[in-house]
């Protein structure tokens, strides 16, 4: 099968981010190639926790940096997260059924080689550096995701 | 017309499912297939209110069932909820109108036969068991989904 | 090329509205023709703010028509807004990029004639007149929404 799956991951949420990479992880075990476009509050699940800086930071891009989520499994719930408490619920019961957390998600997405973009509008303006994010994550801007969108088979926004 | 519209219910807000239902029945008006797929927070609107059940439930899953909508018009407002508050108000303005509510839509598309389908994955994590939502909705897995998307004319994630 | 974008703008917040104008601009930049259609909150990106009016409403409709935002500066953001500090540092950290705001992607998009269009039933619930939106603004139902969207190679909703 020789189609593809684009996906713009707007939303920086531990759910809506599990659908996403469900979505990503399952396409590409029928062959389906898969680009994810990270922008904005989404560029939070390609956060490295080990390699985050504030060097050549504004002071605000500071603050942005230290009060967000650091990756995947610090993202919130997009509902019902009551403070957290509504995601260690969700957690509890996807460990009940021994589901994989968003993070594994994430691991095999890398290891099926989905493609991973951010926004470079976003970056700049959030001021985050190439380095803090994961190794193979390039950055491009709008253009790019736009001609990938034109020629796929599935396009979302989540 | 031979075209296929194919939906990702994702949100379990009032407004959004009324969003998608209105799609859902005009599509049918027009002779386009659709199907929906609920996920997540989507689950909520296929629940039957009379067949509740807190049968082989596990705590955590009688507790979501408990605090989580129970139907249609048990959904909140994705924004302005206000406690209900703007639902109400809402819901006026839509009387003021004779437009029909949510409940209504949800009765039209399921006369209009669209597919309702529920993801597996979200089914089990939440402990909902199948005679709790309503009779004609099938639990498949992400790859029927992705399947039914890639061969449609409209995806969408709502 | 002879592609099109069809958008769905839903949300009625700062950020998204931003998502989806940057993609609107920069699809007319390759010369793909854009059609935008606005429904529920999504509506208040549209209102003209020299051309409100309360003349032959509902009380409700007056009321919802004080307490929302009027017209694209005026949105939330979606997420971290705490009560407009959250978008204050936004609007900062863009300033600090020299990058444009909301305002001007509106006005780049309609400079670049890309279409506007308000879902009809969702005017007539929120009770707005058509000269309280842009002079551009056409009011069309869900069909023609969904009659373009069977028809364009990128559907989103945003």
């Amino acid at each position: 099968m020789d189609k593809k799956m684009n996906l713009i991951m707007f939303s920086g949420e531990y759910d809506k981010a599990m659908a996403g990479l469900i979505l990503a992880n399952t396409a590409r075990e029928i062959d389906v190639e898969v680009n994810m476009f990270f922008a904005f509050w989404g560029l939070f699940l390609l956060r490295n926790p080990d390699t985050m800086t504030n060097k050549d930071k504004t002071i605000y891009e500071k603050v942005l940096g230290t009060i967000t989520p650091k990756g995947p499994e610090d993202l919130p719930l997009s509902k019902m997260n009551f403070a957290g408490f509504g995601k260690k619920l969700l957690i509890e019961m996807m460990d009940d059924e021994e589901a994989p957390h968003l993070i594994h998600f994430l691991k095999g997405a890398r290891k099926k080689k989905v493609n991973f973009y951010a926004c470079k509008l976003s970056v700049e303006i959030m001021g985050f550096k190439k380095e803090e994010f994961l190794p193979e994550v390039d950055i491009v801007e709008a253009k790019t995701y736009l001609k990938d969108a034109l020629d796929s088979d599935i396009q979302l926004f989540i």
